[in-house]
């Protein structure tokens, strides 16, 4: 028997505890591992909810608990998401999350800890939510060097600009459709001016460059001025607007190029056909060369079956991130320089904007 | 030091020691695991090559050799790599390889001998080349019930229709073309009447069902006969035409439905864009929903790239495949009945193809 905790019951924790609940049968099957969720974390109360009796509102009754092997940690944030984590790696246990901003901040110090007490700290569903990345960037891509990363890591956006493209809506139209669908915060700034896909690419980039890209050093842009005429102009040129994040190396010695923008991205580009809600990030690797992973970047059975993989992978022994980890030393990057350096298109309004290529 | 074997000193076994030899030093800082080729087992001679003082034509030499853990069989085919697959494994060695069709014809008893010898034989490289695949499909997807594969799985057939469709090119010009550009075999049988496409998909369809999936049960058919005409018609109503595997789950009971057909493939669908000579595999999980694995299906280095990654999950300990392994019983499967019955178009011409809904 594994004993999980969940800290948080909201749709992240939710989910977990029930595809747990849900797979568990297939999993001991499957690995020989019986998961099973002991304790959930949070102050509010469920009555009712088939998990009922596993809540406690005390973070130390867990960590104090050496039955619990592996802790899921579903608050988000960096207040007590930080500490919880902290005192969970420390006490033994595995941490296991979804929270990007946590590891894009923190990641760096948190991966230290999980080493020195023999633990793992493992961030799958934080990028990319349920789409295999990480752990294949770590694990098949281990004998490549990453040298460039596009990707479209934000689902909210890459919604907006698909319902403004396809059905001629205003920007503002598309995000309260969004938030009524549920894919979009009440309060969707994080979303929409790009710093939640600058978090995102930050964990990659960090990856890939062994050295901590914090998010407030990365250029970062947003959709929020994107226009249904310029994305119908885009489309009569062959091209679709997308929010990306990139990294990309450099001459060893050079800081890495990482940041945040709208692309044009031409027809052909595997990036293309990334709509509505969906996921894709395309790395370039120099002996695999080209691979793009797609999926759902978001909700909540998603970002459970990454988290639920990653408490498998914690338990399979040996280091799941291969090597793939990064120091606690803050690297420069530079900004990518004046768009009108790069590749780009000058649209009829004025706007220039950089072309994926 | 990992002492490595080779067996097969072709494109495939050429490009793994290159890709050791190249890529020592950073998977060594990354994983700790130092990876040697001490041995090559080749009949032919291959004066001033950097490797030639590892040469031997004897596979008894690398049998009796203990310091050798892992063996990469390069030869392909069902015949010596079969018997030394099996002898490998039994020497107590771990076996990777991208050797398809013994995967596919012999995959089930390979994988029942590894486990009896405490070893692993893996085989990433046998579908999409150097895309990450299985490993995710295994550990990452590890919650997931998997229902339903398409996927683009040759780059032969994938290069031929691309140049048909955006060159105007016929089906002879396009083949003789690949076949200049080393992306055909010089007997191109295999590849273009879909007999490669139906060994992947039956390996992807046992890993997903459990069972042994014999190609030779699978309906399988080729791009022999698709036209210009049918290309451009298919673009005409907002299609491409690709030739996939199909592995479908049914109701438990029933058997599942594994084929290889071209289909007509809409646009937004993301094996839209999958272009060239790249593979596209998408798969659909219960949990996760569609997820997408996109890259080099074939190719030198691609192909080393996943054959190293291999050997190092080999390494890590605990169970490579997370239990997504398959059992020596084979699986009836149905064909997917006449092509009438499921959504489907009919060309100008009377030809009726499925459309990948």
């Amino acid at each position: 028997m594994v004993n999980i905790a969940i800290l948080g019951y909201g749709i992240v924790g939710s989910g977990v505890a029930e595809v747990i609940q849900e797979t568990a049968a297939l999993i001991d099957a499957r690995t020989g591992f019986k998961l099973s969720v002991k304790t959930i974390l949070d102050i509010r109360q469920f009555p009712g909810d088939p998990f009922a009796k596993h809540f406690v509102s005390d973070f130390s009754v867990i960590e104090r608990d050496p039955s619990i092997q592996i802790v899921a940690e579903c608050i988000g944030g960096v207040g007590a998401a930080y500490e919880f984590t902290k005192r969970a790696l420390h006490a033994g246990k595995h941490v296991v999350t979804s929270n990007k901003e946590l590891v894009a901040e923190h990641g760096a110090e948190l991966l230290t800890l999980a080493r020195a007490n023999r633990t793992h700290y493992l961030f799958e569903a934080a990028v990319g939510g349920g789409i295999p990345l990480i752990h294949p960037m770590a694990q098949c891509l281990s004998a490549n060097s990453i040298s460039d990363i596009a990707g479209i890591l934000n689902g909210t956006c890459n919604y907006i600009l698909t319902r403004m493209r396809d059905n001629s809506f205003t920007f503002d139209e598309a995000l309260l459709e969004a938030q009524k669908l549920g894919y979009a915060e009440s309060d969707p700034t994080d979303d929409i001016m790009g710093h939640d896909s600058a978090r995102k690419i930050c964990i990659l980039a960090s990856l890939i460059f062994g050295r901590h890209v914090f998010p407030g050093r990365v250029q970062t842009g947003g959709i929020q001025n994107i226009t249904l005429e310029q994305l119908k102009e885009a489309a009569a040129n062959g091209f679709t607007i997308k929010l990306l994040g990139r990294a990309q190396g450099v001459q060893s010695g050079e800081p890495p190029t990482v940041y945040v923008a709208p692309h044009l991205v031409p027809q052909g580009n595997p990036l293309y056909t990334v709509d509505d809600v969906y996921n894709g990030i395309l790395l370039s690797g120099d002996i695999v060369g080209d691979v793009l992973f797609y999926g759902r970047g978001a909700g909540k059975r998603p970002t459970a079956s990454a988290i639920v993989s990653d408490m498998l992978d914690c338990l399979r022994g040996g280091d799941p991130l291969g090597g793939l980890t990064w120091d606690d030393i803050p690297v420069n990057v530079t900004s990518p320089g004046s768009i009108k350096e790069g590749e780009h298109y000058v649209f009829a309004d004025g706007t220039a904007m950089r072309i994926l290529s």
